[in-house]
This record gives C-alpha cells, sequence and structure tokens, in this order.
C-alpha cells in the first residue's frame, strides 16, 4: 500500500478525521452503489448523461475553486492559507483541462459552459458551500468543502482500482488518481485534524452536521446528474 | 384604494422594481394557484400539512432575519442601514409570535423548533439567501431576499380579500395584513429602485437572475410544505 | 451595590470575560488618567475639542450599530441573534440622539455629520472592527466590538460617580448610566462567557489579542479626539 | 519604450484607471519624494531601518494575498477569479522569497516574522484592506488592493531608472522588475477598467475615496517605516 494510501486510511480511522468519517459511511457506500458510478465501471453509463453530468460538474467547480480561494483568504495559519491557495490553482486548471476533454472527447461545444444553468441540486450544492465559506467560521467553511474534495480520492482510488470499459470514462477516472490531487486531500485533513483537536463540543457538533450534509449532497449531485434534473419552473 | 395599495402597484407596474416583477409574473401566478395557497382559503389545506409548514417558515425566517442584520451591516447609505435594522428586528420578533401562534392554535409542541431541521428545499433556499448576503455584493444580497419580503406582501393582500374558512389560517393570514410590514416591504423597494438607477447592463443581469431564482424558490418553498418533502438519505 | 454593578464586577474578575479584563486593566487606567477624561469632569476640556470627538464618535458609531448588525447575523444561537439585533437597534437610536444633542447643546450644524471624515485613529479602528466581524470567525467580531461596549459601561459608571462641572458634558455623562445599556453590556459578556468556555488555547490568544488592541484603540480614539489630529497628506 | 510602459501609461492617462490615478498625483509625488526612497537611491537609508521595513512588509504581504485570494473567490467574472488567483500564487510565493533575502542579505533571523507584531500603520493598512475586501462590494475590494499593486509597479519603474549604490537595496529594486509582476498589474487595471464603465455615480465617488485613501497609506506605510513607529501603549 502506497504512503498516499496509509494516510488516507489513517484519516478516516482515527482524529477528528475519523469521527467525520465514520458519521459518513452509511453515504459513501450508497454513493459506491449509485447506477451512476457503477454505469461508470461497466460502461452502460449514458454519454448524454455523463456529458450533462461533466457540465454540472464545470459550473460547480468555479464556485468550488472559488470557495477555496475564499477559504486561503480566512485561514488562520500562514501554512493553511500556503495550502488552500495550492488548492485554487490546481481546482482552476483542473476546471480548463476539464472543459477541453468535454470538447474534444465527449463531442460538447465549446460554449457549452456559457449557456448552462446549474440543475437546482447543483444550485442547492453551491449555495451549501458558498454559504459556509462566506458566512460561517473557517472550521465551517473547510467542513463544507472537504465532501467534495475527500470522498473524490476515495471514489478515484475505488474507480482506479475496478476500471471502465469505455475510453473517455476511463480518463475521467485517470484524473482523480493524480498523486498531487491526493496529497492535496492529505494536506486539507490534517489541517482539519490540527483545527479538530481545539474545538468545543458545540462547534464539534455543528461542523460535523455540516459535512454530513455536504456528503449528502455529493450522493445528490450524482444523482440528479443521473436523472438529468430540471426545474420545476 | 390605501395609499399603501397604490405605493405597491407603483412598484410592480414602474421603475427598476417593475422590471423585475414582469419577469415573475408567471411565477407569482404559478403560487396563487398553488394548492397549498388555495387550500388556505377553502380551508380544505390538511392542519398537519399547516403546522409542518410553519415550522419550516419559522426555520425559515430565523436565517431570513439574520441575512437581514447583515445586509443593515453592509449597506451603503445610513438610511438603508436604519431601514434594514427595524425590519431585522421585525422579522425577530415575528418568528416568536409565529412560534407560540404553532404552540397556542395549531396544537404543536413548544419544543418543535428546537427538533425541526430544514427540509432540502428550504436549505436550498436558506444557503441560497446566506450565500448572497454574505458573499455578493449589497444588491444581489437585497435581491435574493426581496422576493420572500415582496411576494408575501401580495399574497398576503391577495388572501386577505379571499379569507380562510379556518380560523386559524385566517389568524395568519392576518399577520400578513400588518400595514407596518406592508410598510418595511415599500421603503424597500424604494431603496431597490434607488440602487437600481445607478446599476450598469452585467449588474442588473445577475441582480434579475438572483430575484427571479429567488421568486422560484418561493413557489418551490409552499410546494415542499405541501409534499411534507423529506431528505433522500 | 446595585444588581448591574455587581454584575460587571463578577464579568471583570471571573471566567473568560475576567481573564480579558485582567489584560487590560493598565490601559483602562491609562484611559481614566486621560486628560480628555479628567478634563470632562473638571469642565476644563475645550468645548470645540468635545465636538470635534462628538463628530468622530458618531461617524464611529455609524460604523460599530453596522458591525453589531453582522454579528446579529453571523451569531452560532437564536437567542445570540435576538440580543445583537436589539444592540444594533439601540445604537442605531442613540447615534441620532447624540446628533441631536450635538446641534442643540454644542452649537454644532445638523449636516456636520455629512461633512465630517473620520480622523487616521477613527478609521483604523472601525476598519479594525469590519476588518474582524467581516472577514473572522463570531468569536473574534465579538472580541473587537466588545472593548468599545464594556469599557463606556465602566468609564461611565466612573464619570457617573466623579460627575462634571459642565453642562452639556454632564448630559453626555448620563447618556452612559442607562441602565438598559449597562444590561446590553451584561448579557454580551454573558454569551462571551458562554463562547469562551469552548475556545481552545489558539482560539483564545487570538481573541485575547484582539480584545486587547480594540482596548488599545479605545486610549487612541480619546487622545487623537484630544489632538484633533488630523491626516498627514 | 516597452509595451508594458505603454499599457502603464495608457492606464495612468485614459479611462476609469486614468480618473484613479488623476486623484493620487499628489500622493504619488510625495511617495517619491520621501527620504526612505530617495534614501533607496543614494544608499544613505539605515540599513537597520530597511531591514524594520522588510518585516513589516512581510506582515502586510501575507494579509495582502489573504485579500487578492478572498477578491478570486468574490469575482464575478470567471476570468477575473483566474487573475487573481495567479495573483495570489505569485504573492504568497513571493513573501517566501522576501523572508529568505531578509535573512541571507540583511542579516536577519528566521524567526524574525514569527516575533513581529504590525506597527499600527500597518495594521491599519491592513485592516483597511480586509474591511473592505470582506465587507464591501468587489469594486471596492479591488480599489482597497489596488494602489500597493499599482504604485509598486510605478515605483520599481522609477528606482529601476535610478537604481541603488546599496547591492541588497538593488536586488529588492529588482524584485519590482520582473515583467510578470507588471503583466499582473496590467491585468488587474483592465479588470478594474473593465468594472468602472458600469458603475453608477455613487459608486464611483465611494470607489475613488477607497482608492485614494489606499495609496495614503501606502506613503503612510513607508513613513511609519522611516519613523520605525511603535505603539503609544
Amino acid at each position: 500500500m502506497s504512503d498516499a494510501k496509509e494516510a488516507l486510511e489513517r484519516a478516516r480511522t482515527s482524529g477528528w478525521s475519523g469521527r467525520l468519517w465514520s458519521a459518513i459511511t452509511p453515504i459513501y457506500d450508497a454513493i459506491l452503489e449509485h447506477p451512476f458510478i457503477t454505469g461508470l465501471v461497466s460502461g452502460d453509463l449514458d454519454v448524454e448523461t455523463f456529458r450533462h453530468y461533466i457540465i454540472q460538474d464545470e459550473l460547480y467547480i468555479r464556485d468550488y475553486a472559488k470557495a477555496i480561494s475564499v477559504l486561503a483568504g480566512k485561514a488562520p495559519t500562514w501554512r493553511a492559507t500556503q495550502e488552500f491557495t495550492d488548492h485554487a490553482t490546481s481546482a482552476t486548471k483542473y476546471e480548463s483541462e476539464l472543459h477541453e476533454s468535454v470538447v474534444r472527447e465527449l463531442g460538447g461545444r465549446s460554449t457549452m459552459i456559457d449557456d448552462a444553468k446549474p440543475s437546482p441540486t447543483a444550485l442547492a450544492y453551491i449555495n451549501f458551500i458558498r454559504s459556509h465559506v462566506h458566512g460561517s467560521s473557517f472550521v465551517d467553511g473547510v467542513a463544507s468543502i472537504l465532501p467534495c474534495f475527500w470522498i473524490y480520492a476515495e471514489v478515484g482510488i475505488h474507480l482506479g482500482e475496478l476500471g471502465s470499459k469505455n475510453k473517455a470514462y476511463q480518463n475521467w477516472i485517470d484524473s482523480y488518481q493524480d498523486p498531487a490531487y491526493v496529497d492535496a486531500v492529505i494536506a486539507t485533513l490534517d489541517i482539519m485534524n490540527g483545527i479538530g483537536a481545539e474545538l468545543g463540543p458545540q462547534d464539534e457538533n455543528r461542523t460535523l452536521d455540516i459535512f454530513v450534509t455536504g456528503s449528502k449532497y455529493e450522493w445528490l449531485f450524482w444523482d440528479a446528474a443521473y436523472r438529468r434534473e430540471t426545474w420545476m419552473l
């Protein structure tokens, strides 16, 4: 087992991060069993649905990158500022690469992102993060962005082991195998554990609640993409 | 027609507020036709559903009052600060009265609010407002809180004219007839029109989009209460 | 000794608030000995200097009231939201009364506030508070507004016991004797002690540092008014 | 004349940026004539004073980088987010290089930054920026960080033409000649001009006022370092 995988396992099983993860194991299991995820592996997932997902993800990642930037600006230590500044840069670049891949591999148009609007679930998730990153304390903000960061690393490893029969899906899976990405997740969990050691019971409960809700949004986001959810009015 | 009703009509039909309202007339019409609203008038609305709605509304109003306070703190003129400080005080008091009425008239328990969690739609709406009030410019924040403020005044007048066969529902309807409430809405629309006169085209588009989305959340909030919406996981 | 004075003494000598106060006793002593304060009592303070101070104070209180509103919107409990909403309303009204008193008793013009610009020290103090209230966690924000709130209550009691030979100064001193004001300070200290019980060592140090700096600004604000400080360019 | 110098001249003399610059020419001239700046050229500036300045600057740049990150997170266009994310990364790296240079060339200790506290003027400037970046609209935030960004580019060119007799000072001067730095300033001015074209008169006045005050802080920051300013209590 690589150092990175060991570090991820340690994060899932000990300290403040261990308590956070144990609160979401049913949600994480539900994600792995979702037809979107199993369809990525089998290759049965409709390419139109996947393209729809990628466009929604691109919209989401733009706001995600912005959220990470705000956290870099609110971080209580210079080390955390440096980490989050790096993550924001990576997320910004990742969005561009994702966009190119949509156009190149999935037959999208380059203006697709400009015409797109977030689905109800995507908008709810984006505003959940914006709300906590801008309006709550730093640790609440970190708790709101952590599910996406962390669950993708775990899902990425899971999917990396299974692979996909569809080349475009495999390329997407590979993008989450990037060791730099996993290292960034580990660094963030390390910062979170440092903060966690200082939290009183009320802060712990609030932060845990935000983390669980964010994890629900992860499942809901896959599900909304799978249903190609639209606005009721 | 009273001065207040004239002022509301002027707001709906002229200036920047007129442009905002004309963008949501289909949504407003859909609200008036929703079975929750028509059921309030006929008295056919299930009291359990109404109690569920009130609890969700109470959770919402707490965050709404907090949002108004933040806007009071971000307002660009002292007059706007004074107005929004007054609104925040009113919203805070209204939440207490609503709570007492649930316990007294609807057979609720006084701890009901402490046990309650926002439904998916209520949380999405709350975070939509928090997101803009904390993370966007002042005018965006005002655009996010305005649909609730304004649509309730209009719905209140509409329901006031029709009345309800159910006494508890009638009492609730009466609470939105309060002239002080309508005056507060008119003052806010006046502030919004003052800001609107200074907006460039990009700001106008963004603000209009926020206002329309907030109005959709109004319909969705009634609808979620009617469906007694729960979390999928 | 009244209940309020007992409550203030308890706050100064025990709990988290006791630790905060003990860190600023030298600063508090320096404030009581400042010629501005001793001149208020003896009546020797130049009326022009006092008027200059009131104008700067009025500018400051506007931003102070706005800061309290933002804290009402960020408060982690509904009780704290209710308290801070009340304080914001009081501060907003107090500003108006102060303004009228300047015009009426001190020979000021009613447009004085519109022409005024904050002095370098007033601007530094305002931005210190805005910076923490908007950009830091809730407890940091409370720590930034607490010195003004608390020190004025103590200075008010001190001056109330000594009195002033100048009628206008006596009226101003009386405004800080208002039992509602002292009760608001006690309620805020109570909230602060509740939060303090949950803070880890890093949060404590950061919060303490903010509180001490805010207290320095209190002395600096009196001193800048006494010197009728102007901008160097 | 290089393209970059031409672009800077155009920014100073036309459009919204031209109006901003024309409001601060007396302040800019006062900066060039300040003994700190003339002492850098002649080499007469005390090295102890320069080291004191660098430490204060390092503290300042940490908060400056954080402010840029927050602006990246609040930017109304994705292009502006990308630009500001890049600037934040550059500012974060620049701080590290500056720190090494203090230790290496100016005989500083590596723990110097950990022991340092911002001077009154440095703290006032930091809080001025934090206050606007966190608590005001995006354009106000940009107006608050722009003076440092822009004036350093101009002072850098000015000093680059004159040179310094002191090798350590010359190295510092060279760091502001970096074409990537000047390009970043030009990109920011371009974004500012885009926003400026949409501003109404009230927004223009407020933004201009923030920009002028920030420029005063530039002069005050040099001056405070020159005086090795300390806290009065």
